[in-house]
């Protein structure tokens, strides 16, 4: 009955989210407090009290009619208005509402982008590992996803394999750093050789290749390592933004885009966006949360307590005798499988209770991400699993 | 540099939408309340005070963790067990949770639909006119929108019509009562008609058609006139609904979709479903909004003040020698064009500020769209332009 293009996906389904709805029937099972539920990125840390304050704030003394109603398919003017300055503060940027296009997150505003972008048959490049649902928001449009692999162990980005893989067809490259699986961050001299590598390919082939990058990780990066701001190295970026994790608001589908003036074909895309938020079903990003998040530009999240969650984990794990990336942002460890059957390993987790999601999915195998986003009891409560786990395959010495 | 599919809709765009923008323009110019501005079924009736004070309980009592958190892709379980009950309570269904999927308003919900139902080439009827976004929604996953004229004048649905127009290609069959444009209200002897024609159709092809039952209007009826519940006519039926009008909450994108146990292939779309959610970067209805809903499910829109809107206009504009149809549901009047260029009228009402949505769009010309969800003091400001515009046709006799 269903779509062609739906079946294989209701067969395989997404592994994070199995994973996740798995998680919970098992914590029916056994008690939430017995269950190492490392599947989700769905942040441990409580939405900031401003965000409350701004929710009843605004609920109660503003006109129901602006705070409920339709705005521009873009977004509230002053909402966006505001994240424009706040971004030139930042960044030494001179943006202003035209710049930003408020989305239903970050994987609303990446289908929006690539509806506005994509002829069937064209590509867009990403380094391996990736955010799984790449695949679906550029096949979305008739798009073809090219993986180019990372540097295994840092998983830095190899700008030599990107300039290869770059075809006539190619029309965007996708960045996300600090990076989900891997927490990896992009230094500014990996920007600068991405740059120049794309900045030659547009000249050989005459057609602009966009950067996509893909922050919804921005704020959180650990050690004072830096995340530089993608456009001051290449004109043709566009930002994705998120508040599900530096805001906590995951479930509010709240987000938006950057396009700024110097990109190729800007007015047209500004256009482009803007429709393709309505044609797409989205409308508009949810109304209130738009004037929520305006209010609440300053405030940030509790990377400390990721960090807390991060040092633990990396501290144990490496004690225990596990090969991993050391993360540099984001809230994921990006571990090595101690055989090479990683769904064998990921059972075997599972039996313990350790929910881990195999890495195949994020188009490397031999891996699994640890999404470490929550309580610092699950981390401390894991840790023993994870040891007998390391005994079992006589990795601890 | 835009897609290919887009350059069209970059120079068309919407012309509702576009009217919107241009009435905000004229409104800045002339002063709001020399604007009249029928362009947006944006509702006047603010949201009840119940949800105003469900979003500062909510936000202010429960668990920031799980009001903002991720949810299964499909929606909180206890809030769509919530709005299955509500259901059963008004129709005498046996719906659970599993038969409500949240969606991104009635958009994303008939987007999420044709996305788990369509292959490229597959064919979607409609009765025109139509809400002109149907077009990009079955188009953006390749299905092609197949339009049936209603009868006009009542614009009531024509079941003949419709059979003759089924074909091999025919997936589904998109139903709008109460209708956006027209104000018609489908009776239960309209929709036997039509579950006969369908499954007479059904049969010869040995195929399921399912009826997608848009229904942002349901509760928006006068005159006592009664909204059926189509699940009850014809088991493949999905219905889509939103609380943009109900509750007025259009810009919040909160709705839901219908799966009914009884319709061929429920549990593979109740999984395409969720699926689609996620991958078309929707991920799940916005969380808060979620709750809020099932807070207010036994809340009501001011139906009595559209009702007065509607009288007042429609006992004018019938005094001016207008031709309409007479609307019994929704908050739309149907106007006919007193000069056959559709165009020109628009324009002239336009030099009145009278801010109406050509035809065209909704697949039907030589008629105009006035949305009448605007304050009662706007109605009233406009009649006397309304009548100079009769005068300068000769309507008024």
């Amino acid at each position: 009955m269903i779509a062609e293009g739906m079946k294989a996906m209701v067969n395989g389904s997404s592994a994070i989210r199995a994973m996740f709805e798995e998680g919970k029937k098992l914590a029916e099972k056994y008690g939430a407090e017995n269950v190492y539920d490392f599947s989700l990125g769905n942040p441990n840390v409580p939405a900031p009290e401003a965000v409350k304050e701004a929710i009843c704030s605004i609920a109660r003394d503003e006109d129901p009619l602006m705070v409920h109603g339709y705005m521009n398919n873009s977004g509230y003017e002053d909402v966006r208005g505001a994240i424009a300055d706040h971004l030139n503060g930042l960044y030494g940027t001179d943006y202003a509402a035209k710049n930003i296009t408020m989305t239903v997150g970050a994987a609303g505003g990446m289908n929006v982008f690539f509806k506005a972008l994509l002829n069937p048959g064209d590509e867009v490049i990403t380094f391996s590992p990736f955010f799984v649902e790449y695949r679906s928001y550029v096949g979305n449009y008739g798009g073809k996803l090219v993986e180019v692999p990372a540097v295994e162990g840092t998983f830095a980005p190899d700008a030599e394999a990107l300039k290869a893989a770059v075809t006539e067809k190619t029309r965007a490259v996708i960045l996300n750093s600090p990076n989900n699986p891997t927490g990896a961050v992009y230094s500014a001299a990996d920007l600068e050789a991405i740059a120049a590598a794309l900045r030659e390919k547009e000249e050989e082939y005459g057609a602009p290749i966009y950067i996509f990058s893909d922050e919804p990780y921005r704020e959180i990066a650990y050690d004072g390592v830096e995340v530089p701001w993608v456009p001051s190295f290449y004109d043709d970026t566009v930002v994705g933004y998120s508040y599900s994790k530096s805001l906590s608001l995951p479930g509010e589908r709240i987000g938006y885009l950057v396009l700024p003036n110097k990109m190729e074909g800007f007015e047209e895309f500004a256009s482009a966006v803007n429709i393709a938020t309505r044609v797409l079903g989205f409308v508009n990003a949810p109304s209130l949360m738009q004037r929520v998040v305006a209010r609440c530009l300053d405030e940030k999240t509790d990377v400390e307590f990721y960090d807390g969650n991060r040092k633990l984990l990396t501290e144990a794990l490496g004690a225990y005798g596990y090969t991993f990336t050391e993360p540099k942002g984001a809230f994921y460890l990006w571990l090595k499988t101690p055989e090479s059957d990683e769904a064998a390993f990921v059972n075997k987790a599972k039996e313990k209770h350790l929910l881990l999601v195999s890495g195949k999915g994020f188009g490397l195998a031999g891996w699994v991400r640890i999404a470490y986003c929550v309580s610092r009891q699950t981390v401390e409560n894991a840790l023993p699993a994870f040891k007998e786990l390391a005994e079992e395959y006589g990795l601890l010495k």
